[in-house]
């Protein structure tokens, strides 16, 4: 007997059917003399529709009235699941942030968990009940207005009750079968991982990879809660995330992401002189947009520098009129935007002990005749931004010089 | 400068562009200086659209989730007003049940409200704040699960709050201009009344007039809430609500009021001894049956008699049921049910004082030739039921017959 967290997405509990369907596997789970909490997301689109009428409510919203919004979609199906397990003999409540409460910080709109009391779930789940738990949400400090844990916060959710609860393990139900070595729409030869590390995993989810939220990522890290992602809809094992001495053979390259959300902004002839970046990223920082891959050249004129980095393709309108705001304090010469470009990583436990692996990147992308803008690394990831054309052919050659193809 | 509570149905708050109405009127409202509390329904179709799952969901369900699940409408709706008056520039904050809180007993699905801890949302509203409730819901006593006040409770939030607020009037917006002598899609001489009582309002809600919950004109009624109801759509004043001595000249008959929700069962030759109506209405009572018009006659048999009486069409085949489980106990050589009967009253506070008005009914019906199967009197209403066919023709010539009709 085992005491464990399972979570729902959106399309797992997208409509009564399959609700039904998620209370079945729930059963088998408690049939099996578990304990389980069950977490679940709100309906498919549900989360979109309300957030599209605050977005037309007004342009300028109140993050609070969003959150007290927003987590309304996730009450019905933590409900509705509790009704069609009590319908299959299975005793269960629905439980909404605030009742149990899961208290978290008062940053509305993207809140952290800062802790779950857990006794009255604990001595519930003991009894036999199963807890069906909203995803997403929580219960500011104050005790008094709803939170919301920003998109896929239902991850979260479901890690951080895990570790409260201190429960054996977490499964994450999603629609796709597991964690791949690349996106199989695209690389025909991506395979299934049995395991891969928080930290590989923790760079695949903040690098592209829509499979789990960074934040549970991390928290499951912390806490060592190990995560197993699977499929709502075919009943076979997915991917475990789990700590690293867990991992007996570690590969050297465990996944090829990609993200589009990438713009470039390049500033020429920036004067190189101490203060500069802060000139720059200050105002960015100030604005909330966040930049992600920097490199600082030498120019052809000595005094000055050429400085590019990304942001988030949605928010380059807005950096650039923060910079043309800044115009005189940065005095660049020349500032160039572009769209075109996308960001592909290679990632892996395994480089930390082996050399040459960004060395078969760059080669491997030359071969292709792919241009390399920018280059940043850590320790276990190798990201390259490249322009958007050649995505395609650099997953599927990036996937195959590392040795990841299928047989 | 007034302290007032309003309060918009589904249709007011249909979409974006509705609630942008609401918004205005409301902004109206704090603009003369009033003190505002707007107490909101859910966007037209939300409720029925969640009843639905939950009906889908299993048949028997548990009505705590029940709650939890068809509560959610009424928050989406409270947030988005909130967002939509603060884009205004007036200063505005949701609140739902449990966070103000609204205390109900723990009747699931139709809780009676037992008090509104109002000390916060009264320094809020003197400091210029607008209160955005979300109707129709509640918190149980333990303070931790959600109730419903059941169908239309909204209109009971809206008034429980205006007397919980000591507020000076409560306007209930809806999709009708006030209240009218009779249905005006029926009777086209209809006419809106400036004034009625609690008491002609009451009879009217529990008769078949949609405009407001009976519950909500109780409450009214015990604390003195001045009620206007009016038009969302057109700006004219509405039906006020409120006690006997504000009308000054009193009609005799205020409206003609029906039922289609209605139901007949006969049972013939039932023994005539002691205890005979406990073996009938007690299993019915039991089963939740809410059985309304009831006659006895005496049959041609001196030792039996004839029951007749009414119950809601719905429940017409459960309490057919009921009543042939309990045969033997009740004895009866014959039962007939019948679905073509409908319910039409006449209302007036001047009946007390004034002789004949049932006269005037039963003879008007007569003449047209509509045939009186059940009659039910109390002290300012005298309902029949006819067959439904004699419906419309019943309304009209009652509505003249009385002199209600339009000029």
């Amino acid at each position: 007997m085992a005491r464990i967290v399972i979570k729902f997405g959106g399309t797992s509990v997208a409509d009564i059917e399959r609700i039904k369907n998620v209370a079945a596997r729930v059963k088998a789970e408690t049939d099996a003399g578990n304990q389980v909490a069950v977490v679940v997301s709100a309906m498919a689109g549900v989360t979109n529709q309300l957030i599209d009428y605050v977005r037309s409510a007004s342009p300028l919203y109140d993050l609070r009235e969003y959150d007290a919004i927003v987590s309304s979609g996730e009450n019905v199906t933590a409900g509705l699941l509790a009704i069609v397990l009590q319908g299959l003999g299975v005793p269960a409540r629905s439980w909404q942030g605030w009742q149990i409460p899961v208290l978290t910080d008062n940053a509305h709109g993207s809140a952290r968990i800062l802790e779950i009391e857990t006794a009255e779930l604990s001595r519930r789940l003991e009894s036999g009940e199963v807890a069906v738990v909203a995803g997403f949400q929580g219960l500011e400090p104050e005790r008094n207005r709803i939170t919301t844990l920003g998109r896929g916060g239902s991850d979260t959710s479901a890690v951080a009750l895990a570790a409260a609860l201190k429960a054996e393990r977490c499964d994450i139900y999603t629609d796709v079968e597991g964690v791949y070595t690349s996106d199989p729409r695209i690389v025909k030869g991506a395979r299934k991982l049995d395991r891969v590390t928080y930290e590989e995993m923790l760079e695949m989810a903040s690098l592209g990879a829509k499979v789990l939220q960074t934040r549970s990522v991390e928290m499951a890290m912390k806490h060592g809660v190990r995560i197993q992602v699977r499929s709502s809809f075919v009943d076979l094992p997915g991917t475990l995330v789990v700590d690293e001495d867990e991992i007996v053979e570690q590969a050297i390259v465990s996944g090829v992401t990609y993200s589009r959300d990438e713009a470039k902004i390049t500033l020429r002839s920036v004067p190189d002189r101490p203060g500069v970046a802060a000139s720059i990223f200050g105002p960015l920082a100030e604005a909330a947009i966040n930049v992600d891959m920097i490199v600082q050249n030498i120019s052809s004129n000595e005094k000055t520098t050429d400085l590019t980095f990304t942001v988030p393709r949605s928010e380059l309108e807005r950096a650039v009129s923060v910079l043309e705001k800044h115009a005189d304090e940065i005095g660049h010469a020349k500032l160039s935007a572009e769209e075109g470009v996308v960001k592909v990583s290679v990632i892996g436990m395994g480089m930390r002990s082996h050399a040459g692996v960004a060395q078969t990147m760059f080669s491997t992308l030359a071969e292709k005749g792919i241009n390399i803008q920018v280059i940043t690394t850590s320790e276990i990831k190798i990201s390259v931004l490249i322009a958007e054309e050649y995505l395609e052919l650099a997953l599927r050659s990036l996937h195959a010089a590392y040795g990841l193809d299928k047989d």
